[in-house]
């Protein structure tokens, strides 16, 4: 046990060598199947001997058989025989989480660890496979929601207050610095608020839009990012697509966004110099620029973090809604006042 | 195979009968360990042979047992001596996830399903449970963001204009309704925005961060009852750590607005009959009871979801941030409007 722990300390933090367990099972390559599975039942002390490791005089992996394979055979046969020898394996420096994620997709119950010159120093267990990826899952689903997440999680319940301000407190205090750019583009257009007090009504519903459809995009690229079926080659196509959604949705809320001014709107609103189509129109097109563009931004904050190499899921998911907020804003002033001709006195 | 898809047919969707298999292999428990090895290497069609489920003469499920130990064990000896008489089991007509959830957790290879009289009907193995879990995780995520899930997931760049549409139009198109609301406090409020124009500077950043705090708080107690540490009995308990972290956060906002707005504002933006002092405490205020207040919505909506037995994900996610906003808007401009006794014409 202690010779186990030395071994794994080590490897570094998150590789596949700090997620291994020495406890395994392996059988020379020159055995009988019979010889094998009498060496298999006495190793009371391996995680799992139903993925079978054959291994040469060197002790590198030759090939993997299920358990299930030796049982059935003929206990004179050579193990050699019915061994898959290019089996999915992991080297001890690749990434926990890759290797991990290869013994999912795999659907195998362990996987081979590999040093440099192909000798078995390790398996990965799918129980510490499916446990690595679950404590990926909650990170990346902390730092979407702006959560300081720590490495150990602890019960809801157990974490202490100081414990709670710690993982609490440094992203909000943050994304409050990041908010009073919003303020401040309001306070810009306050002009345009006073002229055309209308205005200030569909400003909020505006920039929700905005943060919900960058939402909605970032998070379908996260993720088909993250299960491997969309990578930075894939830049184009996924711009494509969003580009057209963003229109397709641009005009859905164009559409609710004109109609609701033009028949579910107070009139005593409108100052003489304007109507309330033109202004109804001027709304409708300054929400469905915004949601193009919060779309095209939802959907390129993963693939710039990626290129930047920073975690995506903090990129895209409080990062993105304080930028679509500001732009969203900034759009939307910036479109009514043009098209209603408001004057700004700055 | 095609007797396998019938009987399964024959199970509701979302329980543990719809994701089980019937191909496996059970032994009698009146076997010795040498028979049930001979019929396991023969049992090629079942999915698992690693855990073994010995059955009495009615195929009722008396006990499981590690293939393991049945090959370290004597090949004459009874099977019923290596048996596990109280294994983890699920019912058929128990809820899939739930049924998934406890093989992951028990970290075991398969789990026997059993029929109202103990019978054993089928078998869930691990990598179907965790498919199983894959997809609920999915699914919660997408509620999380406002998308309308898809019980069958296409890969991204798979998915077509119309279904694109059908997932995320209907949500923004709530959302905005819903959004709608907000506007109309600010609308309420233009007076006072009139009357002090460095309330519109600080406005978004305090919507900004009920919503920031609020998603947090959500994603924590989400995060807890999925995991099954905490539930409706824990309610006082969660609603009492969440009102302290609230406060807690709410003094350290109150003190980085209460600064940003004495050292770092404009003069100018203040009139004559206030004091920046005193301008600067409002916001402070405002800023402190809005925080609390949105931690506790955060904290409560998945436990009202729990109550009322919808989704926790939709109720906590885009449901949240829209009730946020809309209540931290209302705080920010009662408070300050009176405690700067702006006088308000509507």
């Amino acid at each position: 046990r202690r010779q186990e722990v030395m071994r794994l300390a080590s490897h570094e933090d998150g590789t596949a060598g700090a997620i291994m367990t020495s406890r395994y099972a392996a059988v020379a390559e020159t055995l009988t199947v019979g010889e094998a599975l009498h060496q298999l039942a006495a190793a009371s002390d391996a995680e799992t001997i139903y993925l079978v490791f054959a291994v040469d005089a060197a002790h590198r992996l030759v090939g993997t058989a299920d358990l299930r394979s030796l049982i059935a055979a003929d206990r004179r046969a050579p193990v050699a025989g019915l061994l898959d020898r290019s089996p999915t394996s992991a080297r001890v420096d690749d990434g926990d989480e890759e290797a991990a994620r290869r013994l999912v997709e795999a659907r195998a119950l362990a996987l081979p660890v590999l040093d440099g010159d192909g000798t078995l120093v390790g398996i990965i267990t799918f129980d510490d496979a499916q446990r690595c990826l679950e404590a990926e899952a909650r990170e990346d689903a902390d730092r979407f929601s702006a959560i300081q997440s720590t490495p150990q999680e602890s019960a809801y319940l157990d974490v202490s207050f100081a414990g709670e301000m710690r993982r609490r407190a440094p992203w909000i205090l943050g994304l409050a610095v990041a908010g009073l750019m919003a303020g401040y583009i309001v306070h810009i257009y306050e002009d345009a608020l006073d002229a055309l007090v209308i205005l200030a009504l569909y400003m909020p519903m505006v920039a929700d839009t905005g943060g919900n459809v960058g939402t909605q995009s970032a998070s379908l690229v996260l993720r088909a990012i993250a299960t491997g079926g969309v990578g930075l080659r894939d830049a184009g196509r996924v711009l494509w697509k969003e580009t057209r959604v963003g229109l397709g949705l641009a005009a859905i809320l164009f559409l609710f966004a004109v109609l609701k001014v033009w028949f579910i709107s107070n009139g005593s609103d409108v100052p003489t110099a304007l109507t309330l189509e033109g202004i109804g129109v001027a709304i409708g097109v300054a929400i469905a620029v915004t949601v193009v563009v919060s779309v095209l931004i939802g959907a390129m904050l993963p693939l710039i973090a990626l290129v930047i190499r920073v975690d995506p899921a903090v990129f895209a998911g409080p990062a993105l809604t304080t930028i679509v907020d500001v732009v969203g804003l900034f759009l939307y002033f910036q479109i009514t006042t043009r098209m209603l001709g408001i004057a700004l006195v700055e």
